[in-house]
C-alpha cells in the first residue's frame, strides 16, 4: 500500500521532460527551421487553407422537379397537320430526377391483335413455310410465329406472327427529326437541397432573383449563371454536341447542379454552379441500340369493344439532373486529427536535420558524442563507462 | 562489408531512448498530469465514445416502394358526381422513390387538333389581325399563331392559335382543392436498406411488427414511430404545413427515413426515423409557377377515327421518399489514424509544460539549465563547455 | 529591441535535438527493433498496401437505361388469345433507374361510374341496411358506401357502393403467373459513370466489347461477366429466389452494378461487377401487401361520351438498378495524414521498450539512472544531485 502510494506520488508529482542538446550552429539552426517552415506551411497552407481540413463534410441530399414548356407543329402526309405540347411530347407526365422529351417518332396506328407477314429483314424473309419455325420468339421478333410463309407484299414472302398487326417498321428513323423545333422549348429546373448533418437547406431559385427576372430569362453560363430556365438547344450545345443530331436517335444529357458550400461563411455565398454533359456516349464501335429510344401504345376501345391501339417508337432526349456536391463547415474532430498529423509530420525535420549533422557534417563525431551517452549492457562496461 | 556489419550490428543491437530530466516538482508535475488528463479525456471521450472515430462508417443503398390507398367522391356541374380511386390519381401509377397524389385539377374534355382564340391575357388580347404573328409560339402560348383576331366571346378579340382546342383555361384554380379528401389517404411506405460494406440490410417493417398491427396502424411520432404507414394529411402537418393549403397549388414534400446504425450493437437497435419536411419553399416573392403542378392527357379515337383527348393539369402532393443516414462499425484503420493523432496531440502536453517550466516560473534558469546542454559550433567552445 | 534581436538570433541559430541514452545491449535491441518492424509492417501493409490509405476516395454518380425485349403469349376464356409485347407490360414506359415488368395481372374490363355491390368480405357483407354506413370509404373498400344492402348473387348481400362498377375481385391471384414466359425476356442495362472529384467516366459497355458480341451475349457471371444484357430469370435465380414464384405477387429485385476503381492504375482495369439481390424480404409472418403490385387503368370514351375504364391490377417485377461504388486515387492529404499516424505510432515502440526495460529487466535500475536525470524542486536538492 505504502509502496503503491509512492509510486503514485511520484506518477503525480514528477514531471519529466526530454534533456535537450542545444547546438550553437548557424547552418544547423537554420537548415532546422527551414526544413519545420516547409512542413508548417504545408500543413498550414495546404491542409488547412486549400484543403480545408479543418472542416467536416456532409453530401448534399436532394429534390428536383423539372417543368418544360413550349408547342410546335408537323405537317406530315401520315398524320396531315398536328400541334404538340406538353401533354404529347412529355412521356411520362412526371419524373422524379428526369424529364424525356420526345423528339422523333415512329408512329404505327391502328394496331389490333391478329396475323400478319412480318416486316422482311434477313431473319424473317421466306420462300416456303419450312423457313418459318412455328412457336418461336425471337429478341427481336414482333410477334411469335405461326409457322406460315406469307406474301409481304408483291415480290417478297415474310413469315407470318400473331404480333398487333401491322408490325411495325422501324428500320428508317425520320432524318431530320420529327419535332425538331424542340430546341427551342424551355425547361424549369426547381432544386432544394439539404445538408442534414449541418441542417441547411437552399432552393436553386436564389432569393434575390426576382419574379420578373424569372419570367423572361435563359440560363447562360457567363450572362446569367443562375436563372434555373434552360433552352434545350442550348444544354446539349453547352455539352459539345449538336441538337439536330442527338434529336434524331436520342440520348440522354446530364444536367449536373454543383453545390459546393463552405457554411463558414455566409449562406449566401453556397451557389449552385450548371454543367452539362452527354451521358450515352456514342462510339461508332459499339452501337447496340445507339440514341435513346422506347415503345409506348396509347390504347382504343372501339364501339364493338375490340381494343386497338397505336404504337410509337419514341426516340427523345432524357434529361437528368444530377445534383451533388459537399459542403463543409468547421469541426474539432477532423481539425484535431489533422493537427496531430501536422505535429508528428513536424517531428520529422528534428529526424532529417539529426541525420544531416549526425552522418554528413565535418563535426559530426563531435555532435554524436554530445548528443548520445553509451550504455554498455557489460558489468565491466561501466568502468570504461565516460560521463556524456 | 566489415563497416557494412559493424553499423547493422549496431543498428539491431543498440537501443536508443530519449534522456529524460525528472523534476520532483508538486507544481510542475500534477500540472502536466492534468494537461495530459484534458488531453486523454478529449481523444478518449469526444472522438471515440461521442464521435465513434474507432468505426469505418458506410452510405446506405435503398429501395422503395409506396402505395397509396383510398377513395373519395366529388360533385360538380362539369364532371358530375364521380368517384376518384388510387388508378385516377396516382399519376403515373408507379415510380421508384416517390408517389404523385393529385389533390387538384383542371379539366378540359374533348379537345380536338383545330383552331380557336387563345384564353386572353394582356399578350393575347388583340383588335385586328395586325396584333397577332402568325406562326409565332410565345413559352406560354397554348399553341401557333394563325395571324388571325378573333372573337373570344362577345366583347373580347384573342389571336388565334393552332391548338388542340379549346385551349386550356387556368387562370382560376378550383379552391379549395378538388379532392380535398385525399387528407385522409394512407400512404404504406416499403423500404430496404443495405450497407454494402458490412453486408447488413434490413426493412422499415420490423420484424417485431406483427401482421394485425400493420393493418390498423397509423404513424405517429409518438405512439407508433416504426408504423410504416402514413395519413397524408398528417405527414403535411408534421412539416409545419396545412394540408388544404398545399393540396390546392401542389407541393413537394419530402418523407425523410433516416437509418444511423451503429453495427457494433445489435442489429435491433438500428431502426429508422421517420420525419417530414417540404421541399417547395414558397416565397412570395419568388412565386414562378408556384407549388407543383403538371400536364397530361387521356387520348380518345371516334368511331369515325379522330383523335380526341382530356388534358388534365394535375396540382398535387408528390411525395419524395429521401432515405439516408450512415452505418458505423469498429475498424481498425480509423481507430488507429484516432490514435496517432491522439499521442501526437498527447506531445502537446510536454510542449506546453516545457514552455511554463522553462519560460514562466521563478526556477526556469535552474531548470533550462538542466533541460539543455550547450553546444557552441567552435573548437574554442570545446574548452569553456561545461558537462551539463 | 537588442533582446528581441538576442531570443530571435537564438531561435533561427540553435538547433535542439534531444540527447539519447544508447544501450548496447543485443535483448533490448532487437525487441525495439521488432516492435518498430511490426509497426511499420503495419502501416505500410494494412494501411498503404491494403487499405490504401494513401488514396483520395469519390463516390460515384451515374446514370443508367434499361431496356426489355421480348414477346409472348397468353390465351385465356376472359381475353382470348392475347400476344403481349413491350408496350403492354412495361409501366411506366419508361424510368430512370428502374424498369417495372408486369408479370401478373387482375384484370377488369369496361368499368363504369355507377353504384355496385362490394366483393363479399368480412367487413362488407350484410343482411339488412343496418349493417352499412352510408358515406364511409374504408381503407380497402372500392368505393364509397351507399347505405344500401343489395343482392351480390343469389346467396350473398353486399353493401352497395359509388365505385367504378363492377368493383375489382382480387381475391384470387392467378397461379402460375399469367406472363410466366417472362422468364425469358432480356434486358440490357446502359450505365454510364462518372467520379467528379477525378473527372473520370466510363461506361458499362466496355470499349473491348464488339457489337456482334453484344447482339448474342447474354450475362453469365463466369462465361461472360462484362455482358450488359441479362435474362430475367438468370437475374432472379442469381439472387436465390424461383422466377416463378415471384412472378405471381410480384417483387423487387436490385440489380447491383458496383464500379471500384483504383485510378491510380489503368482506366481499363475499372470493370463493372454485377450483383443480384432480392430487395422485398417476404417473412411468412409480415405479409402485408407481399411482393409488389400497382393499380393503373386504360381510359376508353364510348360514342356517347361517357367515360369506362379497364383496371388492372399489376403484379411485376421491378428491376431497381443500382450504382455504387468508390474510386481512389493518390493524394497528398491523406498520405500525410496516414504517414502522420504512422510516425506517432512509431513511438509507441519506444514507450513499450522502456517500460520493459525499466521496469521488468534485472538491470532496471542501473537503466534508469542512465536514462533519467533526476532534479529536485528544493535548493537544498541542489547540492545532493549528482550528475547525470
Amino acid at each position: 500500500m505504502a509502496g503503491c502510494c509512492a509510486v503514485l506520488g511520484s506518477f503525480l508529482f514528477e514531471y519529466d521532460t526530454p534533456r535537450i542538446v542545444l547546438i550553437r550552429s548557424r547552418k544547423v539552426g537554420l537548415m532546422n527551421r527551414t526544413v519545420q517552415l516547409l512542413i508548417l506551411a504545408y500543413v498550414i497552407g495546404w491542409v488547412f487553407v486549400w484543403e480545408k481540413g479543418y472542416q467536416e463534410t456532409d453530401s448534399v441530399v436532394s429534390s428536383v422537379t423539372a417543368k418544360v414548356k413550349g408547342v410546335t407543329t408537323t405537317n406530315t402526309s401520315k398524320l396531315g397537320f398536328r400541334i404538340w405540347d406538353v401533354a404529347d411530347y412529355v412521356i411520362p407526365a412526371q419524373e422524379e430526377n428526369s424529364v424525356f422529351i420526345m423528339t422523333n417518332m415512329i408512329i404505327t396506328m391502328n394496331q389490333t391483335q391478329g396475323l400478319c407477314p412480318e416486316i422482311p429483314d434477313k431473319t424473317t424473309v421466306c420462300e416456303t413455310n419450312a423457313n418459318c419455325t412455328a412457336g418461336s420468339a425471337g429478341t427481336h421478333s414482333s410477334g411469335v410465329a405461326t409457322g406460315r410463309c406469307v406474301s409481304f407484299n408483291g415480290t417478297l414472302k415474310t413469315c407470318e406472327v400473331a404480333a398487333w398487326c401491322p408490325v411495325e417498321d422501324d428500320t428508317e428513323v425520320p432524318n431530320p427529326a420529327f419535332l425538331k423545333a424542340a430546341e427551342n422549348f424551355t425547361l424549369l429546373v426547381k432544386n432544394n437541397i439539404w445538408y442534414p448533418k449541418f441542417n441547411f437547406s437552399k432552393r436553386n431559385i436564389l432569393p434575390n432573383i426576382t419574379s420578373a427576372y424569372l419570367k423572361t430569362c435563359i440560363y447562360d453560363a457567363k450572362t446569367d449563371p443562375f436563372c434555373p430556365i434552360f433552352r434545350l438547344g442550348k444544354i446539349v450545345e453547352s455539352a459539345g454536341h449538336s441538337f439536330q443530331d442527338i434529336a434524331v436517335e436520342g440520348g440522354i444529357m446530364g444536367i449536373q447542379i454543383k453545390w459546393d458550400c463552405n457554411l463558414d461563411r455566409a449562406a449566401s455565398l453556397c451557389l449552385p454552379r450548371y454543367s452539362f454533359r452527354r451521358l450515352d456516349t456514342r462510339d461508332v464501335d459499339h452501337n447496340v441500340s445507339p440514341g435513346y429510344n422506347f415503345r409506348f401504345a396509347k390504347y382504343y376501345s372501339d364501339p364493338n369493344g375490340t381494343e386497338h391501339r397505336t404504337l410509337i417508337k419514341a426516340y427523345g432526349i432524357r434529361f437528368d439532373i444530377i445534383v451533388f456536391g459537399k459542403a463543409g463547415k468547421f469541426d474539432i474532430i477532423p481539425t484535431m486529427i489533422n493537427i496531430g498529423s501536422g505535429l508528428a509530420i513536424l517531428g520529422v525535420a528534428t529526424v532529417l536535420c539529426d541525420v544531416i549533422v549526425l552522418y554528413c557534417m565535418k563535426k559530426r563525431y563531435y555532435y554524436r558524442e554530445k548528443k548520445y551517452k553509451y550504455v554498455e549492457d557489460y558489468e565491466q562496461g561501466l568502468g570504461n563507462e565516460m560521463d556524456q
